[in-house]
């Protein structure tokens, strides 16, 4: 008798970009492949950073392990917590090349696609949880207008009118990136990897999201 | 026998919120109520920072004064630069309370309405002149989630399907506002106006924007 | 019969280094040159932004002028107030070249001289001033390692034992030098010029600095 | 026979100060108690956050362990990296009570004592070190004017005309510290004291400092 396949979180990151040699994106979520995480098996892919090959890829793996639930994780040097992002927008503005050399400006990321679509993932309770673990995270309006943003507006598109939920999370440079970058924060791999853990469990284990404030004032 | 109204540019500005008593956005656009602009008339309101408010004043400046374009400007506490805002978001999500104590959470700006308005406004060719005149500028991905997003999303929301176009603009601190705030950056009131007179004319003269990369990484 | 000379109060500014083609330093002091402020005279002199150039214009300087006051001004890129340095210390550490193309590295400023001098302006009394007058001002704590620590310690090395009083301002970039580095403070000419005139006549006035509290915790 | 002491090491942490509950300087430091390291003994000591209780701890203890080499070690919240002091000034001035309460401003640290020590450590050394390690570090110009500082000035005053080398080096919050605060970097444990470890052995091992750039133009 068939047995029922158990159910999927997909995870992916990125390969490293521009000057950089690592990227903590896929550091942290290849750590978690083969994991457990209330009961469903992670699986983690990683997706090249340009715009004609990531959204391909993303397609691709959703259709190889049709998975529950989906978390996209990206690498935004500079910021200092987990950033959960709250809304992809239908744009690409690429301030510099991506991998393959490409620079699309003021593009479509899906030509008559929605303007945006909001996260459905519970995004204030795992926010809630991150903070309670002691975890810097925070809630982010803005994904950018490169290739993290457009994988996060594809996914979306991808899952509108499913049942399969999707996000996005930003993470800061790890403390090696920025050894030689006075000023610049980042955050230890232990530390982000622990905070994967959290974020998926809480994803999975919430229906109905928290309302919390997190806005921002501008 | 009847004379054509001049076509009329309708700015606003908000009145001070929190701890505030002044609010740089009012400051600068009464200064240009009554100018011409590129042959238009410059209208100036005043909108409460209050979630109630503030699309109700909005709408009733839009039938009063039926302009050709609207620029809202508000207050950006923090930013060091003209912030021309390329996205309106569907949500409020209020960190600190607005000026009538309501502090929404996770509720739509327009029930049922769209995820996010892009600007209609060529802010490319504003931001490309505004550089040109030597007035410190950038393109901002995120408006936040308080009442100027909902300003922005109910004006957008307001003029979908017109031929009028819009957007938003979100300014620094005065100086005398961050006196005793070192860090904390500021731009004068005469840079502020200046600024506003070329994005205006900018505005006027460009019915094609510009294709020039001005985006983020995330 | 010879009358007495009027006091004198110096301004130095520099010239513009590195990729800069303005020196705001300079811009703001020239501005005050032969103006009156509480009764004494300001004269205004350039120094080149050079190790070896800016002792020697600032000691004939103050060989050519006599002055009673003297306040040295530098541009401190990515400040957004007007800060006013509590004390130079006795190294050269330069991380990019000067404007002749030297670059000292851990070297005294003065040979055998002491590890620091503290100003001799009442800065208490400047801050509180202009925080009175609405001008973002701060206490720093640190010139620099650069050509206007060097030139703040030269001042204090050749005022030690007199009864000339002397100091160090530093001042951010002016809005034009910053219209394309978003995040960038600034502040504009008249605002910089306003404060320049009041740290002078508080300094001129103040004997016995104020206690108020306006130091770091690191 | 005698057996010869075995050189020690005097590492100093401080307790929590305001709202904190943990001070990252003690977690840090108390690690390595005990630890040996290029032959010489760890051994820690907690400093009392007050102007008046901490310089007679620092000197009870340089009593007690009669060390080669100290390093005293002190939270910098909001600093991205380890900073290593280059210079402490002769100045009290704190912008906050001390956990007794004290605020002292512009009062000396010594009376009488020199405008400023600068480190014995060889902190360009240890600077390079740590970044050809990947751990984030920088050397700063200013200590600030709080208890960190007066420790410093303390310890550099007791050290003058001996022998014995120290230093102080500066920490970011904890990541647990800055959980709720976005934007706020900060560096987690096994980092910072795998950061301290490299810093000791380096000064320990290094006689004659590095000649590197690694100053502030302000």
């Amino acid at each position: 008798m068939a047995q029922r396949q158990p159910h999927t979180v997909l995870l992916t990151g990125f390969d490293p970009f521009g000057d950089d040699t690592i990227n903590p994106s896929w550091e942290a979520v290849s750590q978690l492949h083969g994991e457990t995480i209330a009961g469903r098996c992670i699986v983690s892919e990683q997706l090249p950073t340009t715009f004609a090959g990531a959204p391909r890829a993303l397609r691709a793996a959703l259709r190889r392990h049709a998975p529950e639930l989906v978390l996209c994780v990206g690498q935004a040097g500079g910021r200092a917590a987990l950033s959960l992002e709250r809304v992809a927008i239908n744009v690409n503005d690429a301030r510099i090349l991506d991998n393959a050399g490409a620079q699309p400006v003021d593009t479509p990321v899906v030509a008559r696609g929605p303007a945006a679509y909001f996260t459905s993932l519970p995004i204030k309770a795992m926010h809630a949880d991150l903070h309670a673990a002691g975890i810097p995270a925070e809630i982010s309006q803005t994904a950018g207008t490169f290739v993290c943003n457009q994988v996060f507006y594809v996914l979306m598109h991808a899952l509108a009118g499913t049942r399969v939920r999707g996000g996005f999370l930003h993470i800061p440079y790890l403390p090696q990136q920025v050894a030689t970058m006075p000023g610049t924060p980042s955050l230890d791999l232990d530390t982000v990897v622990a905070g994967l853990r959290i974020s998926i469990d809480t994803a999975l284990r919430t229906r109905r999201d928290l309302r919390i404030g997190a806005g921002a004032t501008h």
